[in-house]
């Protein structure tokens, strides 16, 4: 019998240094709301989505390309931007055929973080995109890790819970001795089915709902499948995989 | 109304950075085996525990003031050692107004690290001390960090554990707005009645019976209020506080 790869969860960029990168797909997770957005501006029809660690890097890029440069500081736009980290804000009409140049405070951070690591491939996931990863993940036979990217470097659960998810669909391809994933799976069979009445009770929901009414994006960023896409890292550039 | 008091809980010892130690009681947990050994050995009768950083020193310790030097490596007892870090080793008729030097992988490293970040005051916590901890922490009045050893940086279940079961006593007196410790606490709801039996799910299980059949060691480790003495750090010893 062939020997299954390895599956294995890193709860915070903090950890990310603990796995194996370089034979591995990993996957950048950060539910609230970066890869969430990815997912839907690269289903909306966005030629790719450009990660970056900056806004001045944001802005000099997108003049370049003539993109959308956006992002968000602490969960509101970026000063000297205009668009933020919405999934919403990138409807169709608004993304089509356009290159969206991107910057967050987690997200993206730990896509560098995963890039100096000589990650073997990197793909984002979220709930929107959810099925895609999974499918992804079984054809790629490869190692996987898991990449939550926390609150600045703070463990939260929604990531976890999309962990989690994950896990609960594909753990029989997978060989798992990692303590981080049982949680995360078993976190997950608990609240799977109250996903949106569960969420008053995570951190990031507070910073989130109450300071920026963002409700919608909540019930967006906790629904399966909505966007449906792969979003995988090429040459600098999250493209549909 | 006097505003409570804060509780958080650092998963691993790369995130205790994350946390404000200089205001706080901070828990060391590190469930199999140094602090459950650390609980026993006071409990016992022990004069005081020395947690030192190196086979080295412990030996030099030791012999400086007749004491037991003791600890593990990777599991096993430490190269040059006579005594490990087993909670079952120390008993009455051994270690009674003895002073114990112990040196463990995650423990006393993550003890270290506290110090280092200036903590206003440090016990050790297991189940078999339960009680002693969730009293003291209430008494105190002070911020808390429950802060889980892991295994070599890694999260690991039984720690958090732990900290869901202090959690799920203290909560109403303190202010947590943590999502590691709602995790945690979760948790804990979940396998509080069959500990025993879901031990063998994780990682540091297999580690630690598979590899030498501590299954005794296990079982006391998990079982409330057996040794429920307070170690309290003061001066360099874990003290009965």
């Amino acid at each position: 019998m062939q020997k299954k790869p390895t599956l294995h969860t890193s709860l915070s960029p903090a950890l990310l240094h603990l796995y194996d990168l370089s034979n591995s797909v990993v996957v950048i997770i950060d539910v609230f709301r970066a890869t969430s957005t990815i997912a839907s501006a690269l289903y909306n029809g966005a030629k790719c989505v450009i990660p970056v660690d900056s806004v001045p890097k944001a802005i000099e890029i997108s003049r370049n390309i003539d993109g959308i440069a956006a992002g968000e500081r602490d969960g509101m736009i970026a000063e000297g931007l205009q668009h933020g980290n919405s999934p919403l804000e990138y409807t169709r009409d608004f993304i089509e055929n356009k290159t969206l140049v991107l910057t967050t405070t987690n997200g993206t951070r730990l896509l560098q973080m995963a890039l100096d690591k000589n990650a073997d491939t990197i793909i984002s996931g979220s709930f929107p995109n959810l099925s895609a990863v999974c499918d992804f993940l079984i054809a790629s036979g490869k190692n996987v890790v898991l990449g939550c990217a926390g609150w600045k470097d703070r463990f939260n659960l929604e990531d976890t819970l999309f962990a989690g998810a994950v896990i609960s669909r594909i753990s029989k391809q997978f060989t798992i001795h990692c303590d981080s994933s049982l949680m995360a799976d078993t976190m997950y069979a608990k609240y799977k089915n109250k996903m949106i009445e569960y969420a008053p009770k995570l951190t990031h929901y507070h910073r989130l709902v109450e300071r920026f009414g963002l409700i919608e994006d909540i019930k967006f960023c906790l629904t399966n499948d909505v966007a449906n896409v792969l979003p995988l890292y090429t040459d600098g550039k999250l493209v549909r995989g």
